[in-house]
């Protein structure tokens, strides 16, 4: 019951698109691998692998910085209790009576490089046949990822026996400095274990940008010390609230990961929640969000709930200060995320202070300047970069000069029109970050969540809309994968896209689903802003990357992740089989 | 960072659709409601709420049925145990020195009556201010109907104090008497535990025929006594196959919650996994499945991997009869699936056995006529019912004769050309059970297993395929609950409709993903065919479900069961402050 004639419309479109490989890229895999793919890797001939000594240690340099002290525990402890056992059997020879890995010795050369946007993640891991072991670099966050790829050479026999490979080599380093992860907590809120846990993934997938869009307009779940009003006026409650203590430990908890965490408060857009403690300064709170069905140009917001931060007030300003300064000094972190999204014109313009400004010859993109023009400064002032989504820029309706955004300490994050956005930001001398919607929404495709959207209302068989949702088809990883977040680009313009993050907005999804709706797909972007998703020819290389995310798959769930199957056994058990093209 | 423009697209259709719900419906559901929807439910105003009496008891006849006393033993432990909260606390009025629910008693008129189509699953539920309730039903499997909705009219309060709603009367029984769930355990083995969560959960949704799949290409999990090789060499693993033990376990536990269990073999098509033990019963297997990628029409199989029953073989039919003796002494039930799907023309003119009969003058049509002619008598000599999927009868190339089909013997089960095929087969005699893929697919919209297709390597923002799954997008809960299975037919056509049934297929799902498949969307369904997707007017009341679906997934959650989410918090905190039209 599955491809029938549908599947003949990919087949056309397939055709229409970029060659398929041959078998031979196939090999550049090994039968056991790292995920993301190393930038080089050697195994040398004939595969070998050496029992790891049951008095195995990590020992080198860690010492001298705490984060990489737990690290080297937390490795230590997974090698031993992680239970792996590949799919397939790895067509490996023991070295018989040979010797077993004693050590793995590290050696960071700068280890008090803070963790920071650009900081070297490089590192070098041998593991030589003579029972040693070493992982060579610059950062603490750099050997990091290099105990991370040392976990994953390592896998049981079909005894049970704890086998490690040998005489491999691995050269690493990530094409792209900023890969990112993106959880929305404002729409719903999400336990701290769930947090730990998704940061603890991204960890495993190299991954090393937390963006925690904290705050929206259906929820304000932070308590900040300076305004404990708004989480205790607009949380879903006492129990969904981070404390300054949750915070701390997220942090710590990332940072002993070599994960960073930026933090968002969105603004001034997406701040109903705000009303709940500040009514006086937030314009449309409460109000049905769209007045007019048959206009959507009347809405006062993207999607309910409407609200919005009005400009005119004082009292926005003094609470947006108390917030900058409350989060800038629980999140070490150099990026600050200041939102800027979706700013809507029918919100505002229902506000009489906002009507009189505009009867007196203001228009709604000054009151946008007016905010930046006291947001950005402060949060700079903090010594951070400020990030926003492209809109505060590129929205048509409502916008800001980019003269009051110095790409100096500006960071545009990209959603919209593909690869489009990305470039007229890169053009304007922006950095960039790709989030586009139509690759890396990870919510897309499940729908919407309007209670009495009739569309969904048609007897028709073939339901030829996106499924009710407006950034849908589902993104597959396959789609992840292939995206290029530098396409389109000349050069020149590539070098200002610092990277890219998949986001999970979720107006549909809790922690009953999250592992599911993070992963594998977020793996694929992992690997593709790591080391790329062509092989050595230039060719895409999603087919030879099927079987390695098969296992990697199976790794994650074994580690507790509950992600989802992308095949079924019958597949990564008959190599090639379950293509399209022998 | 949600609806935009895209949301437009949406709402333009909404215009083309059907009317929106009128505020008026949203009163035709109450502060704790049962779901699905009970046929007619009253509570006396002012709404009041007694407590359960901590010697609170189930009495009365079920003595006399051993499925019935573990029912009343179930639901007696649920009251207690269940600790559900209301989102939104009921708006209820306590009975202040009032009685508290002392017994429910039931009384059923034949006890003796078998759990099989059509039976009588009737019930009627009264809960008096005087301290007693009492379940009136014709049969065992109507009155543990009456347990659940009796459950779900209980809550605790704010103080956790158990209560349950009095002065209500339910009078209840279905629309359609078939309401199926169909899950396929032969592309990916599920443990017999997560089995048993689906059958409790769709009982708790008075859904009453778990659709067993069992077998397919990719593996042949069941152990069956006169056929052990076919497990032996066609599962994927000693440790994922069904004993005789754990059938017998699933069987029991579903009739003890009024749930038929439909065991479906597959054949002739889908039978790859039988290779393994009789390599010359079937053909094509082991052959790659796409020969030419840019001839769809030469496929061996609809998709990975290849391999038919070969009905020139007697081997088959020795093999088959087995099967067919042994599945039926296993399953009680009166209703046995034949498969008989996707017969793919490819793989058997392959097999030189049948070139040769075709140069002989025989036709593909003629082989599954074979194969028919000895399948549909011996099943129904075992005093079953075949189901077969409309393939049988309605494909464009292999198909066999009505005549080989009698209706008194004979069901069709539609799931291609959505409403259109389910016409066909109704006009031509068969009783019809809907599992429009267009409709009833949970795994759709997730894209596809295919390994190297370039279809997703696709730099356009505006991906507007099906996002790689032949039968995307997605079906949303609105999506299946909306869905009207006797569409476009006559009053009389349409009495041959007996039901429908979602249906998981597993390329792409495990038991890591399988609640968030299938929850809340087979809840909506299941309201859909117990009650209808109308109110009192005849108009469409998803907006009305929409609120009480939140409750209801609340509810399943914290029995448990890790069903998706379909709206924030904030929703359904704020009653129609989520919909498109207030």
């Amino acid at each position: 019951m599955a491809a029938t004639k549908g599947f003949l419309a990919v087949m056309v479109l397939c055709l229409l698109s970029s060659p398929l490989p041959s078998r031979a890229q196939t090999s550049s895999s090994f039968p056991v691998n790292v995920w993301p793919k190393p930038t080089s890797m050697s195994w040398a001939e004939p595969l070998m692998a050496m029992p790891v000594s049951a008095s195995f240690r990590i020992v080198g340099t860690s010492g001298n910085n705490p984060h990489l002290v737990l690290a080297t525990q937390r490795y230590t402890a997974l090698i031993f209790t992680e239970r792996y056992r590949p799919i397939v059997r790895p067509p490996v020879n023991l070295t018989a009576e040979g010797p077993e890995l004693q050590s793995l010795t590290l050696s960071v050369s700068d280890m008090s490089a803070p963790l920071q946007d650009g900081v070297d993640e490089s590192y070098v891991l041998e593991i030589l046949p003579t029972g040693v072991a070493s992982i060579t670099a610059a950062t603490p966050w750099g050997a990091m990822h290099g105990l991370e790829s040392f976990s994953q050479l390592a896998w049981r026999s079909g005894s049970g026996k704890l086998l490690v490979a040998t005489g491999v080599r691995v050269e690493d380093r990530p094409l792209y400095q900023h890969r990112g992860l993106m959880l929305d907590t404002g729409r719903t809120y999400f336990p701290v274990l769930d947090i730990l846990r998704t940061i603890d993934t991204m960890a495993a997938n190299k991954m090393n940008v937390f963006h925690w869009h904290i705050t929206d307009s259906q929820s304000f779940p932070i308590e900040l010390p300076s305004e404990p009003a708004l989480a205790e006026m607009g949380s879903y409650g006492e129990d969904m609230r981070y404390t300054v203590e949750d915070v701390q430990r997220i942090v710590e908890f990332a940072m002993s990961r070599g994960v960073r965490v930026v933090p968002e408060i969105d603004g001034p857009g997406h701040t109903a929640s705000w009303a709940g403690a500040y009514p006086e300064a937030v314009s449309c709170a409460g109000k049905f969000w769209l007045p007019d069905a048959n206009d959507w140009e009347s809405r006062l917001a993207a999607e309910p709930g409407s609200g919005q931060l009005n400009p005119l007030k004082s009292k926005t300003y003094e609470v947006v200060a108390n917030v900058i300064n409350d989060i800038t000094s629980l999140f070490p972190e150099g990026f600050y995320h200041g939102g800027a999204d979706e700013v809507t014109p029918g919100c505002w313009e229902t506000d009489p202070s906002i009507q009189a400004d505009m009867e007196s010859g203001g228009t709604l993109s000054q009151l946008l300047e007016r905010y930046v023009r006291a947001v950005h400064p402060h949060v700079v002032s903090k010594n951070r970069t400020v990030v926003f989504w492209e809109d505060v820029l590129l929205d048509a309706a409502v916008n800001v000069s980019a003269s009051l955004l110095p790409p100096a300490t500006t960071i545009l994050q990209s959603w919209n029109g593909g690869a489009n956005n990305t470039k007229r930001i890169v053009q304007a001398g922006y950095r960039a970050i790709v989030s586009s919607a139509s690759f890396y929404y990870l919510d897309c495709g499940h729908g919407d969540f309007v209670g009495n959207n009739s569309v969904y209302d048609d007897q028709r068989s073939d339901f030829d809309t996106q499924g009710g949702s407006w950034c849908g088809p589902f993104k597959t990883w396959q789609r992840v994968y292939d995206y290029d977040i530098a396409y389109n680009l000349t050069a020149e313009e590539a070098k200002l896209v610092i990277g890219g993050e998949v986001a999970l907005w979720t107006e549909q999804a809790d922690a009953t689903v999250l592992d599911g709706r993070l992963w594998p797909r977020s793996a694929a972007m992992a690997e593709a802003l790591w080391s790329g998703n062509r092989d050595a020819s230039g060719m895409k290389r999603y087919a030879e990357a099927t079987d390695r995310l098969n296992d990697w798959r199976h790794r994650m769930v074994g580690r507790g992740i509950r992600a989802e199957p992308i095949q079924p056994l019958w597949c990564r058990t008959r190599p090639g089989m379950c293509n399209l093209v022998r």
